[in-house]
């Protein structure tokens, strides 16, 4: 029998990009706020405009991505499900072209147990077909036809129309 | 009414990939053989095993694919195809992590009227869901669910199974 496909998004789901972010604002913004701040808002809840338009330059420089944090349990909980189903990777490289080949070798570094063949950079991905898709934004469900699993995020607290997985442990819990 | 969405290849079907390479075999490699020899024959039919590994070294060096010429009318059908069509470019990038900024940059110079957010570097091209896709390998069109067209190359010569279209006039002339 076929496998069941699953497309995993890579920021804020296998990589931790938000806290890199939060880190780099707490030492270097001189805001006075402590990361605490950051763990259940997003930054435009708390930060004013000037703040986030230098996140932005920041997230564009070359070298952001090399070294964004693992996601508590993502290698070994995508390393279990990639025994059980066909795993794809599908992130919105496009938006940052300076980051091509940062977040492919990130991904070799820590699923290199996931072929190139199914790694997708891409910006829109209502092109995928798949049977779930993992991924911190809602907009990017609109028009899948698979399962959505809304990874939980400071930036996507108020949507209330997908099901919301907390951690990897829970994706574990539902997929295993 | 949702507009009905075309994927396009860019190797060998926006971009003469094929020709680049045929032009530098018969500049460079002291085969002997006009570029006449490869209108029609893949290499694998043509140049011994040492050739064909030499031309996958050269497709994998730095800045092979930042200047591929452009297929004939490919600029011009596309623009009027992307009036009437929601169009994506779907190329197996990912198989040359060296050409991400190369493949990008092209796209952007001759055919900046495609967004990036419709821009896709890929592998396994089974993950699309389209109306329409348009490309040179048969072995793409296994699982598509849509109408597939497979642009004539001399590697695709012996596939009967899928409809051949020959360039981009008579792609004009079925979708427009």
């Amino acid at each position: 029998m076929k496998k069941q496909r699953i497309i995993l998004d890579q920021d804020d789901v296998l990589a931790d990009t938000y806290l890199k972010i939060a880190q780099i604002v707490v030492r270097d913004f001189g805001t006075g706020l402590p990361l605490e701040a950051f763990y259940n808002k997003p930054f435009t809840d708390i930060l004013p405009v000037t703040d986030r338009e230098r996140i932005t330059k920041l997230i564009h420089e070359p070298g952001f991505f090399a070294d964004i944090p693992l996601k508590v349990d993502s290698q070994r909980v995508v390393k279990a499900l990639s025994e059980k189903y066909d795993i794809f990777i599908g992130t919105a490289a496009m938006e940052f072209p300076n980051s091509f080949r940062e977040k492919y070798d990130w991904l070799q570094t820590h699923f290199g147990f996931i072929h190139w063949r199914n790694i997708v950079f891409c910006g829109d991905k209502s092109i995928f077909k798949a049977d779930y898709l993992i991924d911190d934004m809602p907009r990017n469900f609109i028009d899948f036809e698979g399962q959505p699993l809304l990874f939980d995020a400071p930036h996507n607290q108020s949507d209330t129309q997908y099901q919301r997985v907390n951690n990897w442990e829970e994706i574990a819990k539902i997929l295993l």
